[in-house]
């Protein structure tokens, strides 16, 4: 398929290596979101209304029968600070960004233009006038959820912002702010996954385009550089100066090369043969195997790492979960020794 | 002195237990900031355009020789995310949040009515027209700048939001966001900082305040629960209705007991004596010596525990301090050794 | 009272003048809203999907029937704009920025510390903790709208940015967003009105406040200049110098004077009494009877002006309800004749 | 050209309905940004520190000859206030908004796949990875400009939300926003006018995609409608069967007709020829001729009511200067009558 920079087609790649930078990146928005766990799980009980209380509790005991890792030890910090729900909106803020991102992708790569992707129907809909018409409404509603989910935390922020110590009111007011930012992300992540899941990918419009708009010109460029010993702002210069008279053949390359270092390609023992293997979109594909880069090997070794990544955070929420329920366990037991 | 809810007495602390806990939030900050740290420092180089490249190189060895913990494997990525720094302008937003608050109350203690602190006067201005104005211009400015920060990563949210992959021109306006957001950040933190450490603090108008507001009616309503058996909500709603008659003394408390419950205190056993040390602002300060309270000992603990954790978190400072200029040694033995 | 720069006490004025403050700004953000009403009723109607129909249909006569001002003329703008939404929801924000002003201001008034005011119980709570306490809670929570309501704004603008033409049903996600906005702002105002009305301000407390912290020193250097010849920066410096010194006696200003003039005050004929009568609070009001000045006559003129004012926004409020219910009217008996 | 929804091919317009959508929406923003100039160009001279003075000014005459409109009133308003410039910033962020819509197409109107207009080189930049491409960087800045204005505006209200009367030096923080705001509205305004003057845009393209997608299909199921006694609903579902099914002809439509009615159109006399003549793309485009329609006529008349709005708006313009120019000669009179 093709890459894009600026939204125009630039060199070619593979959908597995574009779909791998979203992968990358929501795996990002799963660490910011476990890390700010360890501060989300954390016990305020025992501060009472900030200076905490003259009778005798144990307020390890209660976070543990609770479920949570650790205490917020300052009393005064318990009841004042609203930062980890803060950073809880600002991760999904960054995560939805990312979802607005790919949503954005989904909704024109479904464009008569385009036509990469085709959503399935559960995730369309149809116009009240316009008997033709397949809309990308779920994407485009992700897509503006990244704004509701901004105002949540900007809403919060402002709630914050310059309240001396140590509860105010004001902090109520944040509540509706969090509870619509996190339900509004919950429900996009479910969503984007059952579209991504049950939409079809059309890789024969993908190859079609991945040539086009010149788009294996560096690849020639770097031919030039690689196989012929031009310095690479040359070899820039000449195949640019191509593109510009419409044609990358080895007549167009010779008359801009003439011009640019008053010497032919052809002398340097360029053949129009070379520019086809230059030009050709999977053999340009294939040379980049860099780490993280397209070529095949270089996306499966990817796809493993990506997936033994996965499998660890999975069981990390597993034992989150686990601890609770069986802090939950414990807190029963406790309740029933009391209450036999 | 008197710690407050709503900005109401509202029961006595103390100076240490209130500035710890924004010491403690302050804590978080850093960890969030550190933990950003892992994600800002990956090394986007061998990405090219977003294809990476067909020349051999060697990513690894180009991260390692520049200072860098990994890699951002995926080159599209490498290329189209700015998620790490709009989760440090997120970070620095709480953290302004958190400045936002402090200076608040600094401003509110310098008035005439509270008096708690005096701020040197490099932190102060006077007036063109009022002669006698000594006016917290620091503090305010530093408040305000909470709303700049949040602003830069705003302006940053906004232009990241519905992108197509991989790399557009739009990116290049996060970068003055980020610089902006950052630079005021670190400003008001220096400035916070000898600010604070120049600031005379007034425990003699804090001490007279603590009491004030009936700051210690808690503490009396549990002592009626602990020593005469009254259960907390009647305990709660006598010395309410003693306090809206004006006085805690025993005979106000005996006449509200009376409408409430028919019967007095006194006939509990209670005494004026009883009541003065329940209401007795250092009394009742010294209960309260649960993990993050406000008494001394409490206090005491809580300080030494914080020390530590600084003094870790400057150890990691230099740790992330020390690989970078570690690696910048490697690199220029590397740059000698082909350019001898 | 003392009327606050840099929430010091800094020269003496009167509630009036200060409440006239805000309703000045509330008078602005009426005018605002009802500048956006002229591009809030106009009639989309007759743009179908955009491109309008090619049925034979006859626009202004829905307008009208409807009770719109006009036509939102092109067809695919009646589609695509959200414009009018978002000043609506940019007027709203700005409200609740001066709500928020006046409420901090109700929140700090009301503290033990001031006194200024006391909210009626039916604004307040009490604590569950603590059987002393009367929260200013309605305010409060309406200081922290302000940031729901920008929420709300920033959640359509997002929503907005970079969309291309017409209809997208990014816009739906709007509509949650416009409607909180409203409907937080609207309660907002009619709390905050019942809240001041039932409030009881306490003109004894900000009268014995009203001199204090030298409010009148500013007076006092004016008097210098005017009855004494002396330039404003030396007098603002004198009197300046002697507030540091702790007194504005006599005494203490020609020492001041000395230091700074190398001449005593007296010798140019200032007396003890001269000081005094410049140092009253209500002498010092009195002079500053220019239009918005503080002065009782320039107070009771505004607030004649702002009658007038209000009266007239309300008769634009009449007459634009009543072309709404004339043209329902009109629009039922259209349809009656249709249906007799 | 083809018109969009959801960005999908919806029904066919003209590239002049259109830019009248984006020049309607401009419209407004200038008659808001007019609005607020009334209340930007009040004096707010003679409010001293915010009690006015005790010295005999002359308001009036001072704003007069300065070349304000009118007095803000209060003193106390005049000195605490800010919403003017608020009001200015968020009516910039909605500008731009429409900014960055329009240039979101311009860009996607630039890629490969649309060619509906080609940017002038002034306006782009090449990559110096590859050869081949032209970038429309300056349309790409400008839609991430949006988030700089609203990053301003979030700055300016964050740092106003919740400050006490009168002046805090809060505000000192909101004036590099406003000015940042400005800056970048205005350059943008000044380039998005140069880049659209200097680009091309491509008829034929636009010609070319206008019938596609099943463009005209609203149209045929309103011929249904008009001439061959169809209710719309039933039409909509025939002529949406039909375009499933992957053509719009007599046979296809006959089929799709039998299966939902029963019946065929055939045989209420539809013919290939009643087809064609409704999907005829410039036929469809004539007949939607209301106000602000698509159709030639409805487009002339509409850009002739604009050229009136702009010539009214520019006079608008000139007598604010002048006034603004005259009130300077008459101030420098008035001081050479002083210093001769």
């Amino acid at each position: 398929m093709p890459g894009f920079t600026h939204f125009q087609h630039a060199q070619p790649t593979t959908l597995a290596h574009h779909l791998l930078a979203y992968e990358q990146a929501f795996s990002r928005d799963f660490a910011r979101l476990n890390e700010a766990y360890t501060r989300v799980n954390q016990c305020p009980l025992g501060a009472a209304a900030f200076a905490s209380t003259g009778y005798p509790i144990n307020r390890e005991l209660a976070a543990q029968l609770l479920g949570f890792d650790s205490l917020v030890v300052n009393t005064m910090d318990a009841v004042a600070t609203r930062d980890f729900a803060l950073e809880v909106l600002g991760d999904l803020t960054i995560l939805m960004a990312n979802v607005s991102r790919l949503c954005e992708e989904l909704i024109i790569w479904s464009t008569t233009f385009v036509r990469f992707v085709e959503l399935d129907d559960a995730f369309c809909s149809t116009s009240s006038i316009m008997p033709q018409k397949k809309n990308p409404d779920t994407a485009e509603i992700m897509r503006a959820k990244t704004g509701s989910v901004f105002g949540a935390y900007t809403g919060a922020i402002l709630a914050i912002k310059g309240l001396p110590m140590s509860y105010n009111r004001d902090l109520q007011e944040l509540t509706p702010n969090i509870w619509r930012g996190m339900r509004d992300a919950k429900q996009s992540l479910r969503l984007l996954n059952d579209m991504l899941a049950s939409a079809t990918f059309k890789p024969d419009r993908m190859a079609e385009e991945a040539g086009k708009g010149f788009s294996s010109a560096t690849e020639l460029a770097d031919t030039l550089v690689r196989n012929f010993g031009l310095p690479f702002r040359t070899a820039h210069t000449i195949v640019g100066r191509a593109v510009q008279k419409g044609t990358l053949d080895i007549a167009t390359l010779d008359t801009a090369a003439t011009e640019i270092t008053a010497s032919t390609l052809s002398a340097r023992g360029l053949t129009q043969k070379d520019i086809e293997a230059a030009l050709d979109v999977r053999y340009s594909i294939s040379l980049r195997k860099a780490p993280g880069g397209p070529a095949p090997l270089a996306v499966k070794i990817a796809i493993d790492e990506r997936k033994k990544q996965l499998d660890a955070d999975d069981t990390l929420i597993e034992q989150r979960l686990k601890k609770v329920s069986d802090a939950e366990k414990d807190l029963m037991a406790e309740a029933r020794r009391l209450v036999p």
